[in-house]
């Protein structure tokens, strides 16, 4: 339990005394007053993450979201954050939470496929979902519903809380110039996309972020794919390799979770429930908007300072990952009637949304960054 | 005052007796305490609106969050909600706020271009920010800065509350081939996008949501635009006009405002502040979410069982407005000094986070609904 740091609340003693007050006559005569005091308990949350400390972003993100349940409620959350391998293990903290030691987690569903291949979902999956569609799915196509069967089998409930957008494709010290260069090849990336990877004869190899840059530096491994150019360059990958690739099919819109103790949580009254929904759910609006102004400045100086040469997956490329996406699919389909449902739901949206996509934000952008020359 | 609604405070009494007797100890020694109870002061909020009420998106979508707001604070918010017309007219809604008179509106801030011209930079302006841009813009790119300082000058403070997305480039009743296709055209279009029409020759009319069909219908305007094809089918503009354009260069991502009364804000604690902030950005969020879900649908709605016939705005006419839009910014920036502020800041987030657009959404997006035949 080193490291541990606690968001503090404020002292709240001049308000006791105020409440003291106001709630004695409150319950004399509650109706005839215009603004009576009104009182709600205190609620203890230790929240572990999948993230070092202040690691731009991902940390700071959840930090940010532990901080704001502390301040909306003024100190009556009572949030104690723990960082990686501060409490616990990055990948422990799904048990920690699961098993009631820890009351939530900040992280991404995706490295729980051990446990069920159906979480893949909940983060991201190859051609998937970008953010603004899976938010779509989520909230009104049904996936909400199922993220909540899945997770109601661990004993969890979880929120979505934050997004890192479409990510790079990774970083390659070779060029990629069909699907048979993954051949062999040992690329650092989770959760489906890795098992893509698998189907085209390359080794996916799961690792948190805390160990990818010393794994990519020694040769364990020959490439990698992180997040974007902003968490990429701090992640100092341009100092091991040459070539960053174009767009990932991968993780489209990588959602990450707020993943609750479902018993606590529904012990907790519905404005408190509410209280911590919401908070998730300005985190989700406020890391997207955070990736995506930092994600174009990062990339210039990558270009620029780095020397780090851009380069487009082909379109012969993309059809190879189609080919092996849709093989990953028969399986995860396979392994339980859950995950069929959730597939099923999955390509629906896709397909009601990807459509309404194509008429909206991609002829607009296309147009609009035609016609300025952006 | 009529058919004024209000969202009703839930019974509290329980909780005050319960409070009573935990401050009573709590005063005595609160440090020594697990889980002692806090109390807070209510809050009396009313809310006008630009919208009709129940209206689809826009009006469910600020009913939804005047409710949050009481939900969330478990009643101690007591909301009193106002439709468009039911306190004040829709336009109304900014004095109504500005004086005092209400707590908050929930609109489109493009409506108050007769105020000042730069309001239109935070709903939408032609040639401008997708939902994704606008958020990147808004909370990491200098642009709440920039509308706090706008808005402060009237006495309110705004933030995010919700999003349409991409909207449609309008119903019309003769094709548009190009740009002199807008000559002598009477069309409803608001805001900045209504002055491009004007350049085009057009005659731009501004009218709320509730007075447009009868005056397609009537033929006292020619053509329209409103927002994207589950709001458009609701207003039935499918019976008054045949033409059905994409994409808009005029509201590629209308955000739609909570405005506050900047006194009566700060009045509150922190926490308060706070928590109204996190139910307007997860209004943000929700919004967006649930017009891209039912957009597709609707759209398919609207070609199948209407005929609608969906047509593409051609690079020349794009060309035309991005001539014409030019002209505008021109005139909105020698406004005054703060227009011209905005403006630039506004370019930079566009050239910035939509160079990293080219490389992120678009490129996917376009790879995976061509892989898949989306």
């Amino acid at each position: 339990m080193k490291n541990k740091k606690t968001v503090l609340p404020k002292n709240n003693r001049r308000k006791f005394l105020k409440a003291a007050t106001a709630t004695g006559v409150a319950a004399v005569a509650a109706s005839s007053l215009a603004a009576p005091a009104v009182a709600a308990e205190r609620v203890e949350i230790a929240i572990v993450t999948t993230w070092p400390r202040d690691f731009p972003g991902l940390g700071t993100g959840a930090q940010r979201f532990a901080q704001r349940m502390s301040d909306m409620s003024d100190g009556r959350f009572q949030v104690s954050y723990y960082a990686a391998g501060e409490r616990v293990k990055a990948f422990d903290s799904f048990d920690e939470v699961a098993s009631g030691n820890a009351q939530m987690y900040h992280g991404a569903d995706y490295y729980w496929v051990g446990k069920d291949q159906a979480w893949g979902y909940f983060t991201a999956v190859p051609f998937g979902l970008t953010y603004t569609e899976i938010n779509a799915w989520i909230r009104y196509g049904g996936g909400q519903e199922l993220w909540d069967e899945l997770a109601g089998k661990f004993g969890l409930k979880n929120f979505m809380c934050g997004n890192t957008g479409v990510q790079m494709g990774g970083w390659f010290n070779k060029k990629i110039r069909s699907a048979n260069d993954f051949k062999g090849l040992k690329m650092r990336m989770p959760g489906l996309g890795g098992q893509v990877l698998g189907k085209l004869g390359g080794s996916p190899i799961s690792l948190p972020g805390g160990q990818i840059y010393e794994n990519l530096v020694s040769g364990a491994i020959d490439a990698t794919e992180w997040v974007g150019p902003w968490n990429d360059e701090a992640m100092k990958f341009q100092e091991a390799a040459k070539y960053y690739y174009y767009p990932g099919m991968h993780e489209p819109g990588s959602m990450l979770a707020a993943g609750c103790n479902k018993s606590w949580l529904t012990s907790l009254s519905k404005s408190d429930q509410l209280l911590i929904e919401a908070a998730a759910a300005m985190e989700n609006d406020v890391m997207m908007s955070e990736y995506n102004a930092k994600n174009g400045a990062a990339l210039t100086r990558l270009i620029n300072d780095h020397g780090v040469q851009l380069e487009k997956f082909s379109d012969k490329v993309y059809d190879g990952f189609s080919k092996a996406a849709n093989e990953v699919f028969q399986e995860v389909q396979a392994g339980s009637d859950l995950a069929a449902r959730i597939h099923a739901s999955f390509v629906k949206a896709r397909e009601e949304v990807g459509a309404w996509t194509n008429l909206s934000d991609s002829p607009y952008i296309a147009q609009r960054n035609r016609a300025l020359g952006v």
